[in-house]
């Protein structure tokens, strides 16, 4: 039943319903996250470690949802997109765990969706610098001639890297969960990249299951000049602004029901 | 007599004369350092590491160049100060290794400085936001008050992080080297961090011995809303730019003579 238990490794000390690690900060969130069942419906491990890295050790339990929202009807409003697909993951490992063990439900599931746009929506408005040309979600490349392709295009410009994160939680009343969500948007600039390059990279093998057709953590941080906006979004979540959100939340009583104050 | 040999570990294969690992990417600079000593005169964990994920992994020898050059000197133009201090710091290396061991000179030395300057230049200069005030270099807080200070005047502003890097090669013509330096600055803008929140990433005792007083690649992090600029350099090495640059040298025939094209 308790399935997650047989997570821990050697490195993680077994801590069943406490993904707060000694190393966390002493901020009032991760004080009122001692000893909670925290989910990260998120199978990636770059979300993982970036969690780790603040010292925060979720449950991890992957959505089964399948990201198949219609990229059409997000036109115009992009960051709505993985906002969506985000909060569907959350609520679905919500509801599987509660129906799994309801005398064990989560205090929080947190879920993630990060996409590339290219270009960038403030390009593409009125006024911007590439206004007539259409903001699309990248998807991953279907192989390395259209990661190339991808990547040639891109070369010298910015792309726009969004997460949406939303977080779930308990309530009292119908239907036993409420859903808050937030994205973040960086950009990344590209070197002028010469075809050269590109096709070194692509060489590589990295980057192909990734959207956009490159890791900016690792070879593919080569082929970027810079960053404006939250690096760890770019990663796949913007550590910083969810911890701040989420004390804003907790500072302002959102869970004092849920977690019975 | 070849002392680097020792440095090597069981994750790094022996490599002696050879930094570039099976994961670089097949680019005319990797295939020109293959079978060449090169060293990087950093003890620095994080520069290694910032190497090693670029599929580089040279030979470590720290400088004893002792990083005192007076601040003042370099008043209005700070980007100077960790470029002379990363010269000499590649000089000091080449030379000892040339003196112990001539029969196997380097082919090239790698170094870096990396400094915090509060407020960013661009915005003590005539016209910008904090004209009046003074842009100084922080170095290491002295103690837990002076970081949690140091960490609230930063708070909601930009601090400017700069990178010296400097390579030293070899030359036929007296001194026998040559020197050559860029540098690259990157902006970190802070969230309005409440002295709460400062105070508990001060208790954490990490910071302590970072100029400035924070790591954003660990659990200072979470102080921090933005980056503009590379990445790597707020770590300490601007890696991206740096290998466009040497690129860029080799391009132009820089290192014909000393790499016996």
């Amino acid at each position: 039943m308790f399935s997650f238990l047989t997570k821990s490794t050697e490195e993680e000390p077994l801590m069943p319903n406490n993904a707060v690690g000694p190393t966390a900060l002493g901020l009032p969130i991760f004080k009122k996250l001692k000893n909670r069942r925290v989910v990260l419906a998120s199978a990636s491990p770059r979300r993982k470690d970036i969690f780790a890295t603040a010292g925060f050790y979720p449950e991890i339990v992957p959505s089964t949802f399948e990201e198949n929202l219609p990229h059409a009807r997000f036109q115009g409003h992009l960051a709505d997109y993985p906002i969506s697909t985000g909060a569907e993951k959350a609520m679905e490992v919500y509801e599987r765990l509660v129906k799994e063990s309801p005398e064990n439900p989560p205090d929080l599931v947190i879920s993630a969706d990060t996409v590339v746009v290219f270009p960038p929506e403030k390009d593409t408005a009125e006024g911007g610098d590439a206004h007539g040309e259409v903001s699309e979600i990248l998807e991953k490349p279907v192989n390395k001639d259209d990661q190339a392709k991808v990547l040639g295009l891109m070369s010298g410009r910015d792309c726009e890297v969004i997460t949406g994160v939303s977080i779930v939680y308990p309530t009292v009343e119908y239907p036993g969960f409420k859903v808050h969500s937030i994205s973040n948007s960086s950009l990344i600039t590209f070197y002028d990249n010469s075809p050269q390059t590109i096709q070194a990279y692509v060489d590589s093998e990295e980057g192909l299951d990734r959207a956009g057709g490159f890791a900016i953590q690792g070879l593919g941080g080569i082929l970027i000049e810079k960053v404006q906006g939250n690096y760890d979004n770019c990663v796949g979540f913007p550590s910083a602004p969810f911890w701040r959100w989420l004390s804003e939340l907790d500072a302002d009583g959102t869970f004092d029901e849920a977690w019975d104050i």
